[in-house]
Order: structure tokens, then C-alpha cells, then sequence
């Protein structure tokens, strides 16, 4: 097509807020970051999929209506059920491996386990708002169908190995595991209370911990101390002794041996807790073969990664001249 | 992410019609196809790009609110106006231009003339049917903002040696130009009726024209003499003196060259069809300085390319083993 003259200018050529054009020099910059990650992510193994930009409303919402996910609907009356914009990667994916289960007679469908990464844009159907992208890419990097521990340390090596590719070269990997999160709620004795379940206050706790970067130790002492607002508030409303619990909890220190080992003695007897010690230690011990050095891996024990998500390891990266950013590279282990 | 067990299955794994999963194999393919076009693309110089998937409806369906383009609107309640999804991106790409003019002050925005290059994904809102898509890749190469002729035969050339890229052996590039289509329409003394205008009627003499592949000379005879059903049926309704002159010049035989020779005599004093004729001249001549052989393009006068949006040269490519895909490579002139 050549356009000799300009388009007589009926309509303001406007963009919506949030989505960005790329001309050519952002283009090519961006897609030279996009082939180095793809090209460690497929050194490691994962296969290059994509899956399509709109989907059945149904599969990304699940069974909740929420609107909490902001996620773009789609005006269709061609179909028989509502059509949106995908907010993530991983929910298509789920929506492929279920539709693709592998079948040993023919060696059809997806053959576990399998490592996938896709690279492609998502959709936030929120409200316009500076500094925010309501269409953004994300790279993500999955195994599916494993329950070693090898799993999570991979995804550890995949993390430093693209972070070192793009020449990046301060920064921190922690890890921390659902089940010791789940074990100190065990340790301070969270109970259901009469309109809170258990695991809503469990919740809770593990969102003020996740702050600890942001409000400080007294900050988080202060919250978890603090009165139920109403009796559906799950405040873990914590007695000084249980305090003096979580305190020791994160004040563990020193190297990541000698955490997981102050670990064990805090949890003793505390089976879910001694689980995902276990787990962390797996993963530590499979680092050293997949020649990631130790100073970029960190145990840490406030980390929690999201709410509902995850039940076994979890991982974030920060970048420590500009931990402003927050978590860069981020995941864990979802068992359903 | 690592995923142990399937999710416990509440949704259906479906995929709504009209949409594709890309598997490892189809991807690494389809990315080998993207990457020898895009590399051909830029050799002769045309920039990557990106506009979102999302934008306003009015950029996107212009004034008309027409649903003929099938758009796929999406809900929103965060924005003044209402989004849509692109169903190409020549509209988006219009927009950018408008939206960057060049400001010679500060060198900032786009200078013209501007070669852009985008791959992406285009989306029609249509009724799912098999062998058609709702979401599929388009690849397009614009020139933005030059009269000369120079453009529409580097666009021939990037055809020719995209094609030759991927390996494709025999094709042919056929050409044509509006403005003998339009000599044509004043040739055989086509008049404004009473409910119909004159363009009206010379866009469906066109539209007629364009099919002689599939229903043959005889049957585009048969079509141009039809009597229209209604006052408003744009019929062009030729005497058989001007079905004779639309043969006549469907009938034009020969080289290139000599087909350009016969067209002016036939059109000799219509001065729009002696230009279009001009810049068809200048085209061919263009092409053995750009290492285009001969026999790869042909100019044919019975093409048309689409209704409203062009006003000089057009041009089409067949696979000459495989007609039935119809053209796989087409574009043309616009001014606007």
C-alpha cells in the first residue's frame, strides 16, 4: 500500500489510554530483549507456543464473575458464550493442557512433563491511570506435570541465566516455600474465627509479611497486632507472644544452610512446615550442579508471592540498584 | 510456574471458533515464515512497528458505523468512547501518521517518505465458519507519503523476492491501475441514473471485471448486460456496443509492453486512463533495475482489488500452481 497524501482527518487520531505504539527504534530495542529471553528460555528447553487473543470469558474467569481481574469483554453475538481478552498466559495454558491430555496410543496431545514458554501481550481492562499498561507483554516459562524439586531449580537458573544474558548483573533471587508460610500460621495458632475462616486469616498474614520491603519490621508488627475491623475482617490480630513468634521467624539469618537450619528448629514438629523446609533444600542443593552462583539465591521467609496461587515454592527476583521495581521475575509451584 | 496435577476441570478446555492454538511444531514453522518475510521486508528498508490490538471504534470504523467490517467491540466502562479490536492495520497505521506528523523543528515525529513493516495479528468479528478465521496474521509493507511510481515497483520487487524467500517458484504479479478502470467506465459512457451514481455503477463494472478468473468471459458479459432490480441496483447495464468495447479491452494480448501500446489506442483521448496508462509504463520500466525477471509480472487489466480504498496502481500475485488461494500478495495505490 502507498499513501500518497494524508487521510482528510475526520476522526482524531487518538490512541486509548494505556496501549502504546512502537515505532522502529522502540521496536527494535524491545525486540532484542524479546530474542534473548526466548533465546535462553528455548536453550533450557521450552517450547514456543501461542495461543489466541481472545478466549471464552468462562475460561479466564472461572467460576467467579469477579471483575477484581479487569478483564476486557468482548461484544459478540456470533458466539454462544461471551468472548473477553486473556489477563494472563497461564490461563490459556491451563485451558490447552486440559484440551490436549496426552494419549499413549496414538502419541497424540501434550506429553507431560512438558516445558512451554510464550511471549506475548495481555490485557487489563482497568481503569486508564498513569505509569500503568493496560496491554503489556509477558514472558513466561512453565513446566507442567512434575513434582521434583529439580523443577524449581531450573526455573532458578532460567532466572539467572536471562538476567546475566541481558547484562543484567545486581540482582537477587529469594525464595521462600507456601508450606513454612502455612507452618508459622500453625506455630502462632491461627484459628477459624467466628465469621474468618483459618485460611482467609492465613491469607492475610502471608500479605502483611510480603510487605516487610515496604512498611519495615514495626510496620508489620503493627498490622499483625491490629484489632479486627468487623467480624468479617481476617486482621490476624496477633497476641504479643505470637509477635515475639513471627519476629524470630523473620529474623532468621546467615547463610542459606544455616537459615533452613535456624528453620528447623523454629517449626520442630511442625509437619507442613518441615515439608517445604525440605523442599528449599532441594532446591539449594540442585543449584550448585545447574552453576548458579550462590550469591544471587536468597532464602527468605517473608516472601509469599500473590494469595491464592501458589502451595509449595515460591521465587520473586529483585534488582538491587533499583528495588523500586519490585519483583522483575516472579513464580512458583501451583499443585490443584 | 510448574503445574504438578491438571486443574480440577470446572470449564470446559474449549477455544472459541474461528480462533488457533499454536503448537511448538506450527510455531517454530510459522516463526521461520515470519522471520524470512520480515527479513526480506527490511532489507529493502521498511521499519517494524507495533500498535496495540486495542483502539478506539471511530478510528477504527471512521464515520460510517458500519458493521460490514465485522469489528469486535469490547466492553468498556473506563473509556469516553468505545474499543475495538483492528481488523487490519492499515487503519491503525493511518492513525500513528496522523497522530506523528514531521516537525522540522525538532526533527520529531515521522518524515516522509516512511517505510513501515508490520506482522500481527488482525481480527474480524464475523460468524465462525469453517476454513475462516477470526484472528489470523497479516503482513504488511506501506509506503507512506511519495507520488512517485518508483514506490509501487519497489513494492513489485519486495514481492517478487519475499516470494523467492520462501522458496515459492511459480507466481505471477499481475497489474493493473484504477485509472484505466475508470477510463473504462467512460469509455463504454457510463452515466448517473436516476437513483444510482455514476461512481456506484463504475465500482460494480469493477467488481464485475475482477471475477473473469471464476465465472470466465462469457459469464462477466452475461453480468454486464443483466437488467438492475431496482432504481437502486447499480447494475452497470451495458449496450452490446460497450460489452463489445469491455471485450475489446479484456482481450489485450501480447507483452507488457504491447499491452500497454494496444490499451492507448483504446483509450486514446480518455486523458485518466492515458495517465494510469503512464504510470503503468513507468512501473515496468522500473523493474529490470530492481532485478525483477519479466516473466514474474504481468499486466492485467481485469483486476481490480477491492472497491473503495484505491485511486491508481493495483496489483495481485497468484500461485500459478494453486489458483484457488486466490491472491496471497496484494495492494495498491492510495490517495487520499
Amino acid at each position: 500500500m502507498i499513501i500518497d497524501k494524508e487521510k482528510k482527518e475526520t476522526v482524531k487520531p487518538e490512541r486509548p489510554g494505556g496501549f502504546l505504539d512502537y515505532l522502529p527504534g522502540d521496536f527494535l530495542a524491545r525486540e532484542k530483549m524479546i530474542n534473548t529471553i526466548s533465546s535462553v528460555f528455548r536453550s533450557f528447553g521450552y517450547n514456543p507456543i501461542e495461543t489466541p487473543r481472545v478466549e471464552f470469558l468462562k475460561t479466564l474467569s472461572g467460576e467467579e464473575s469477579d471483575t477484581g481481574k479487569n478483564i476486557f469483554r468482548i461484544l459478540s453475538s456470533n458466539d454462544s458464550e461471551p468472548l473477553a481478552m486473556p489477563f494472563d498466559h497461564t490461563v490459556p495454558f491451563a485451558r490447552l493442557l486440559a484440551a490436549n491430555p496426552y494419549n499413549s496410543k496414538d502419541r497424540s496431545g501434550i506429553r507431560l512433563p512438558w516445558r512451554r514458554m510464550v511471549v506475548g501481550p495481555v490485557f487489563r481492562g482497568e481503569k486508564p491511570q498513569a505509569g500503568r499498561y493496560r496491554q503489556f507483554y509477558q514472558f513466561d516459562a512453565d513446566i507442567a506435570g512434575t513434582d521434583s524439586m529439580m523443577a524449581d531449580a531450573e526455573i532458578v537458573a532460567l532466572i539467572f541465566n536471562t538476567l546475566s544474558a541481558l547484562g543484567v548483573k545486581k540482582f537477587l533471587i529469594r525464595i521462600n516455600n507456601r508450606k513454612i508460610l502455612n507452618g508459622l500460621a500453625e506455630l502462632v495458632e491461627i484459628k477459624t474465627r467466628d465469621k474468618v475462616s483459618k485460611e482467609d486469616i492465613t491469607k492475610e498474614l502471608m500479605r502483611i509479611l510480603d510487605k516487610v520491603d515496604k512498611i519495615g519490621l514495626e510496620g508489620i508488627v503493627s498490622e499483625l497486632q491490629k484489632k479486627p475491623e468487623s467480624d468479617f475482617d481476617p486482621a490476624p490480630f496477633l497476641s504479643n507472644e505470637a509477635v515475639l513468634k513471627v519476629r524470630s521467624y523473620l529474623d532468621i539469618q546467615g547463610s542459606n544452610t544455616e537459615r533452613l537450619n535456624k528453620a528447623k528448629n523454629v517449626f520442630s514438629g511442625i509437619k507442613i512446615a518441615e515439608e517445604g523446609i525440605v523442599e528449599l533444600e532441594k532446591i539449594i542443593s540442585f543449584l550448585a550442579p545447574l552453576e548458579v552462583p550462590a550469591e544471587f539465591v536468597s532464602i527468605d521467609f517473608s516472601i509469599a508471592r500473590g494469595l491464592d496461587y501458589y502451595t509449595g515454592p515460591v521465587m520473586e527476583t529483585i534488582l538491587l540498584d533499583a528495588k523500586r521495581f519490585g519483583s522483575i521475575f516472579s513464580g512458583g509451584r501451583k499443585i490443584r
